[in-house]
């Protein structure tokens, strides 16, 4: 049994080294669409297995067919790169394959995750609080927002939200998961309330003030803002500390969801952008984004010590057997069996230290106000506006933003989409690898141009 | 970048590598407390990074100090054994790092979840209806009952729960994730009526019966039934069959939690067990268990065609851009991000097919049963009952089984933990790794006997 297994891994590696030279040789694959996909790769689940030599030319297929994250042709999403470090660890877990619920049969791992949670808190300004890893940024936000609703609402874990209205206050330009989770709390999505932004996308105090007054006054019964540290289209902050006042005149839970941006903790230098966030209740913070640690790891941390246990444990005889609910971590999730997302994120720390991850974040946040800068200084270019973190929206001017990024892929040049901004359609470039050089932009922004001048001009392309 | 990221690759493979040479040295690691560990290995995120060498030390460290679930003295789970197709599949996934929110980024990987989706669902007997990928047993039967809730509670998702209680039918040995996710959603763990079960630990279709009129007396919404196909501790499977009937007649959804038993339906010999699964309106299956796919990988499998997304999908233009609402599963997902926990099990259903499986769930089945007439035919052991799917609960009279389990660990002979049956704390042995043989159940049991008789006489052991 361990040669097969060995022989696995073995296959494993240099299939993923095949994989990283091919990324090198071709960093956007060429478009395919899915009929044409199903019809050439041997997708479906056979009757009979094959051997190992067959599994592994099938799966070789498989990879040679998928969209490169990796590459410094990768603009598309609020991820991208690969880290050494994060994938050294992560290629180690299935061999290991522990679940994170207890001590007994998870061990180390279980303090690889305390000792990264007592680690990140200090960054959010909760030294001693609580947290978890959770299987992504929107679970992060569910989970901050089953405590909040919990602590607003009295007695909803055991008996039922019974009637009581909860409201949750999120900005416009907020991620969905918030909306998606209030109507998986059983809160009703339309007790979201959009509150309206600034010209620069950051959720308006005042606006906030007066929603929950409105709320307050007919009845219901405020449970959460969520302020966005880091807003999927613009990158855009929302002023944490006067948002904060809001909440602590309120009585209000703050959550900030730092999914995209949380990572900027970590940066001397751009910190303040998440001015307050000490004053916050819960916080989520992705590594998977601006930390390059694989998909997913995600944290969702809280500022009152051992609070998760209480809206979280069960009593499970068969399975938290020894060794306490502290070392327990299954007393305080939202899953029971579940896979190890720390060791990755443990292990890219280890490689680059708290200063390394400060100099990655300033790489970043360097390269988006330079692209900023090219955009602005190009006659052909229109910037949206001057970036807050590491978006860059802009236009070409008479043309479609969609088509132009539509035939980017198309020719192979870069994956990247489009984003609203104000009214507009604009091309959304996300800096999250800090592998990208200026170069690298120079060449996405010429190629930009290029196609634009291919395509048909349109009356109001947004 | 490519050579750091190559390097990478091989470090880890080289440790996997060792890792299960060790395993085969050690089949069980020298129990370790937590304070010793904490001492011994570096676990706190440094201020300074190191470099790859020192990185590759210290994660050795901890991978050498990881309890072996691996091996074929690992009973204390539903989960164990590694499997080397799925093994190969995850291990390269990190490279990848797509996310499987979309066909854009993830683009043969949403198909390969399709045909893995199509190709189980008539398994159940769901043919054409609709699944997901989630994170694990607990949150898959969450999401199942999710949308029972919202399909008997109409509004709910937009409106919140407005004083109607919806309540839940479980038995009184179910998984514990049933009584949380109703936490979760709102409908208030007391909520959640633990049905009584037979002496065989099934549910029983009379008193449930009863119990759902009782309710609907008192003005309060059957919402869902939860049948458990292999429970727990015991294995037990309710009488799925009877409790569609009673779910027919009531008109209330019927959610099957096959988390531990349900890939007992990939047995044409076992698959009986099962009778009436096609009559329910979900099925919760987990792939990390019985089919030996590392953690984690678990599947919800609805019925009704393309439900998912009326109860999940939200407008999100700067995600969900192109290819349509089918080719995105995060339309119809709990997550935004979402790794890759489909190539696994694709490629372990490569390498094994149907027939594979279908051999690998009766050499389990078998396993228990040969565990079981072994223990029956003892004179010093005592057999709980007869098994009725992989677990073989038993005890030595006078003994406490939780001192023998502590005992087996401490000593380095195997990890095996106990479960409480019809009032008495018995160790439960579970067989989920084919590669296990007679021999190892025999070692097993001489070592339990060993060990207990080294142990100090109890009145009451349990």
């Amino acid at each position: 049994m361990t040669e097969s297994l060995k022989d696995a891994v073995r296959r494993a590696a240099a299939l993923a080294i095949e994989h990283l030279e091919s990324v090198e040789r071709q960093p956007v694959r060429p478009k395919r669409d899915a009929d044409s996909l199903r019809a050439a790769l041997l997708l479906a689940p056979p009757a009979r297995g094959c051997d190992v030599d067959e599994l592994a030319d099938r799966l070789a297929s498989v990879m040679a067919a998928t969209p490169v994250t990796i590459s410094r042709r990768f603009f598309n999403q609020l991820f991208g790169g690969a880290d050494p470090g994060a994938i050294l660890g992560e290629m180690v877990v299935p061999v290991l394959n522990n679940s994170l619920y207890t001590f007994k049969v998870a061990g180390p791992h279980v303090l690889v995750e305390e000792a990264l949670i007592r680690h990140m808190l200090p960054f959010a300004g909760f030294e001693g609080g609580d947290g978890a890893f959770t299987p992504g940024g929107s679970l992060s936000n569910f989970v901050a927002m089953l405590v909040a609703r919990n602590e607003a609402l009295p007695g909803t874990r055991e008996r039922g939200l019974d009637g009581r209205v909860g409201v949750i206050y999120s900005s416009a330009e907020a991620h969905y998961s918030v909306r998606k989770a209030a109507g998986m709390l059983g809160m009703g999505r339309q007790n979201v309330r959009g509150v309206p932004v600034d010209a620069r996308g950051g959720m308006r105090p005042d606006a906030l003030a007066e929603a929950i007054r409105a709320d307050r006054a007919e009845g219901r019964v405020p449970v959460m803002i969520n302020a966005t540290a880091g807003t999927t289209v613009r990158g855009a902050v929302d002023p944490i500390d006067a948002i904060a006042d809001v909440a602590a005149a309120e009585g209000v839970w703050l959550h900030v969801d730092g999914a995209w941006g949380g990572s900027i903790v970590l940066s001397e230098r751009h910190r303040g952008l998440l001015r307050g966030l000490h004053r916050a209740d819960s916080f989520t913070w992705d590594a998977h984004k601006m930390m390059g640690v694989p998909l997913t790891c995600s944290v969702a941390l809280f500022r009152k010590p051992d609070i998760l246990r209480a809206h979280l444990s069960e009593v499970a005889t068969y399975l938290f057997q020894a060794d306490g609910d502290r070392l327990n971590p299954g007393t305080r999730s939202l899953q029971c069996g579940r896979r190890n997302d720390a060791l990755k994120l443990w292990c890219g720390w280890q490689l680059h230290g708290d200063a390394g991850y400060a100099r990655r974040i300033d790489a970043l946040l360097d390269l988006a106000r330079y692209a900023a800068e090219a955009v602005d200084a190009d006659p052909e270019l229109v910037l949206a506006e001057a970036p807050q973190t590491a978006n860059v929206c802009f236009e070409v001017p008479g043309r479609s933003s969609a088509a132009i990024c539509e035939r980017l892929y198309d020719e192979g040049l870069a994956m990247v989409g489009t984003g609203e901004v104000c009214g507009r359609n604009t091309i959304r470039l996300v800096c999250v690898n800090p592998d990208q050089t200026t170069e690298d932009i120079d060449a996405l922004l010429a190629a930009v141009k290029a196609v634009a001048a291919s395509l048909p001009a349109e009356d109001d392309a947004a």
